[in-house]
């Protein structure tokens, strides 16, 4: 039987394929990325969701290795979680490796982990896949396309990516590469579909230079600009506009001061200056003279741009003359927090600037020329959108019907489905399991029935309904007690608790006689349910207890 | 004492000033709209958000009537729930009237109503305000701007508005009785700031009419259009291009049918076709001669669309050859349940546009050129931005500035802020309560001490307690029940309730002894709440009741 090479996405909420692939032969498997995913609002309480890696523990013995595109959260920030489960090497670009041990040493796992660090050409044998890096600009400087030999074929996977000519770190893609691999023949296609539905080209990172460079000459004041931790060239270009115009750059909140420590360190960031110091330092700086870096661009309520917002930072206070910089674009989701963000340095003061108003951010992903370029110089035989929602999958898959791939040979795979391919054929084969692991607090532990008792508790509250029945006779001693949280407020809530108490009595058959155990919660649920609804439209959760004395 | 003009913003939840407007003067006070928000997302299970009105309430011997610029629910869906509070006469135009009428009717509420329609430049006597109806174009039909005459001077009250000049349905602005009435003089000037961030021009509606015509055109198969209930003019170029087409429309969606059957009643739609006809008799029509016009362009779960998108419509499946249009834009915090939407339709096959890739919506607001030409016309001496978030607010009070409104009269305000005026000056002098009303269900009754537990029970659930006590030695009777809900999940459950019982019979001294009864409770929610976040990281909510036999 010639061999076949399966590609299973696993993990994206909402993007599919966003955040772990899995390919796999008959005697090898590797992963790509393993990213993370922030909860949806329904999944209420849950800090983080990551893929469930169960396909791969069960394959574990031929598994050869975890590669990662780039350092992006999206991609490495379920490592921690899965690490122990999975237990192969890493094998990234050198920022990449930066940023995923800072990760790592956070959770105290570092020395667990295998890192091996991969220079852009490098090719890897791990079984019998040949892994190959291939330079592509993203957002985030040491992004990897892969150029994955199989024997039915050659992959090339593109991680995140836009096509910047002129990025602000490192060097464009290498298109070159990419040719080649086209006219060697490229099997299969799997591509970045965020931005299928956006037209034209993404500009390059350089063009928030010149808005940067105009905002810190004409500024009055301190300037504040937030943006993602992970955004390595942004942070450079605000410390190149700063120098140009003699301000002092001062780094705060966790994530960034860590992040910018360890790009030092690599090289990722040059500047003279001492921009980790303690902010204690700024206070001798006049304000014309100062630029701060910070988190909460997304409007994420602990970060120290919302504790300014807040009035809660410990050492900036928000004042008239201070400009404020979001250098992001919103998150889906994060509308609102961030909206709320703005509005409040408004109410202090401050000016604000954002992307919708000013220049001061790009978009990180290919637009539909680039993504037609890439399907040009590649000429796959099968093709694969992903890293996106369902409609910029299928209007990738539409790009690309266009560009010449059959039209039976495009595949807008949902997580957990698997294509087999052998070097002429493909076909989805079946449905792994790719449900979601969510991570609340400490561990995981959360699933599908605490998230729907959330959910109930969270839209009606609860009523706690306490019956002391005669362990002999089954006969309820005195009233039940009703208590309810999170339902109604306290000055409607006596004389509806009393009736409440009336109601479960009657449905048990009187003060005088309790029929069978199973029957009696079902009888509460139901005429307490009724009763509640009828009084107040509502459905708190309804929880009997009985106590036998 | 000379007479003064207070002005109080009551009710917008991120828009100020958006829902309801208070003008009062020393014997006569005036209401200007009244409409209800949609809650955000940290009010969980809550229905409906509108303005608390005890402030007029407190007045309402000198309360002369309620004005309503249109027919929109964030300016008319309160006034069910508050009509009874406020019984005053309410006047509005005749689209309006009607749009009111439906909302009322459901509420069974219509009769003791007193709805007065008014015509454009018709001249209203209440109390010593004059109210004048000016006709200003928006995203409804009939929709109108406010000039109030006062003992102090005259107020421009813009309402929601566009300068549209070939509206679909209606007439244009009059621009020409702005610039009278600024010549005579205005004091104040409130405005809609609601797209204050938009430099430029917002396009008239008839943009989206050459779109429709060439989707009717061209899309193989049925076509089916979301938008807004209330968008009067955007259901009238539905129907004007299916006609050209050659396509029968049917309407579906409760509130979609209630709006279209009164617009036809009262003349503000026209066809010559029956639009509400059962939806049984779409099956003798082709697809190709179908075009169905439907609510649910936001995502709302309960929509038709919605539930065409999950395969749960009574009538009408998704299936591929269809065509679906959200002609809408995305209210801030809808993003979320509108993408889920779209994918949900790609997944049945159907084509799907909407305002990021066609250009099937325009904006229903001024843009800031034409704040500017309103500023221009009206030159006043005083001016408050209303309707917008905080930054829209403050941006639209620089434009103010720029067009030579003094600095120091331009007055940015809060829900609640009360400004006064005499011809001359202006101030702030206190701030009434504006806080929120919550709908859940079928009344008010939710505080914020109800929010605040339905936050806690949604992040992390809630664990019960249940001790029985001897009511005479005050000694536990067995050992302490605990059940939880939302906590975590059932697997990892049994053993942690076991050790959480232990937790609470050490924390009350041992099996042996329960010290004073309100030092146990505080001594339980300490050591059980330690005890469940180092183990789980997780913070429940904690009920410990106690039975006594």
């Amino acid at each position: 039987m010639p061999e076949k090479l399966r590609v299973v996405p696993l993990g994206g909420l909402g993007e599919i394929g966003k955040n772990m692939m899995v390919l796999e032969l008959a005697n090898d498997l590797i992963v790509i990325d393993a990213g993370l995913m922030f909860p949806e609002e329904e999944m209420l309480g849950v800090d983080l969701v990551i893929p469930d890696v169960s396909y791969i523990v069960e394959r574990r013995h031929k598994l050869r290795g975890i590669v990662i595109t780039h350092g992006h959260e999206d991609h490495t920030g379920a490592l921690p979680y899965v690490l122990s489960q999975l237990r192969a090497p890493i094998y990234c670009t050198r920022l990449t490796r930066g940023l995923i041990a800072v990760k790592l040493e956070e959770h105290g796992l570092l020395n667990d982990a295998d890192l091996r660090v991969v220079q852009a050409g490098e090719k890897l044998k791990l079984g019998q896949f040949g892994v190959e890096f291939v330079r592509m600009t993203h957002s985030i400087p040491d992004s990897a396309g892969l150029a994955i030999s199989t024997p039915v074929g050659t992959v090339f996977h593109t991680g995140d990516f836009k096509l910047d000519h002129t990025p602000v770190t490192g060097q464009p893609s290498d298109l070159s590469r990419i040719a080649e691999l086209g006219k060697q023949g490229v099997l299969l296609l799997m591509s970045d579909s965020t931005y299928a539905e956006v037209p034209g080209y993404t500009p390059s990172e350089r063009t928030v230079s010149e808005a940067l460079d105009r905002i810190m000459a004409d500024a009055p004041g301190r300037i504040i600009i937030a943006t993602f931790a992970s955004l390595i060239s942004r942070i450079q270009q605000v410390l190149d506009a700063a120098a140009k115009h003699d301000r002092r750059v001062f780094v705060t909140g966790r994530s960034m001061l860590d992040n910018a420590e360890m790009a030092l360190e690599q090289g990722y960031l040059s500047t003279t200056e001492d921009i980790l110091a303690p902010l204690e330092k700024m206070k001798k700086v006049p304000p014309e003279r100062l630029a701060i870096l910070t988190t909460g661009a997304q409007g994420e309520p602990m970060s120290a741009l919302v504790r300014m917002a807040n009035r809660d930072h410990r050492h900036i206070e928000i004042q008239p003359g201070d400009t404020v910089l979001l250098s992001s674009s919103a998150i889906p989701g994060n509308e609102m927090l961030i909206n709320r963000t703005i509005d409040n340095l408004y109410r202090l003061g401050a000016q604000v600037l954002y992307s919708r108003i000013a220049n001061v951010h790009v978009r990180g992903h290919a637009a539909q020329e680039e993504l037609k370029l890439i399907l040009n110089l590649t000429k796959p035989r099968f093709f694969v959108p992903l890293h996106g929602e369902y409609r910029h999958l299928v209007m990738h898959g539409e790009i690309a019907k266009a560009m010449g791939v059959a039209e039976e040979n495009v595949f807008v795979l949902e997580d957990g489905e698997m294509l087999e391919l052998d070097g002429r054929r493909a076909e989805v084969v079946g449905r792994a399991g790719a449900d979601f692991v969510y991570v609340d607090g400490l561990a995981v532990g959360v699933d599908r029935v605490v998230l729907r008792d959330r959910r109930h508790l969270a839209s009606d509250g609860i009523l706690v309904i306490i019956l002391t029945l005669d362990k002999h006779t089954g006969k309820p001693i005195g009233r039940p007690d009703v208590v309810s949280r999170g339902f109604i407020e306290a000055e409607m809530s006596d004389s509806l608790m009393q009736r409440a108490g009336d109601v479960v009595l009657d449905a048990l058959g009187g003060a005088e006689h309790v029929s069978a155990r199973g029957d009696a919660n079902t009888r509460i649920h139901e005429s307490l349910g009724r009763f509640l609804y009828d009084e107040t439209g509502r459905r708190p959760m309804i929880l009997p207890l009985t106590v036998e004395v």
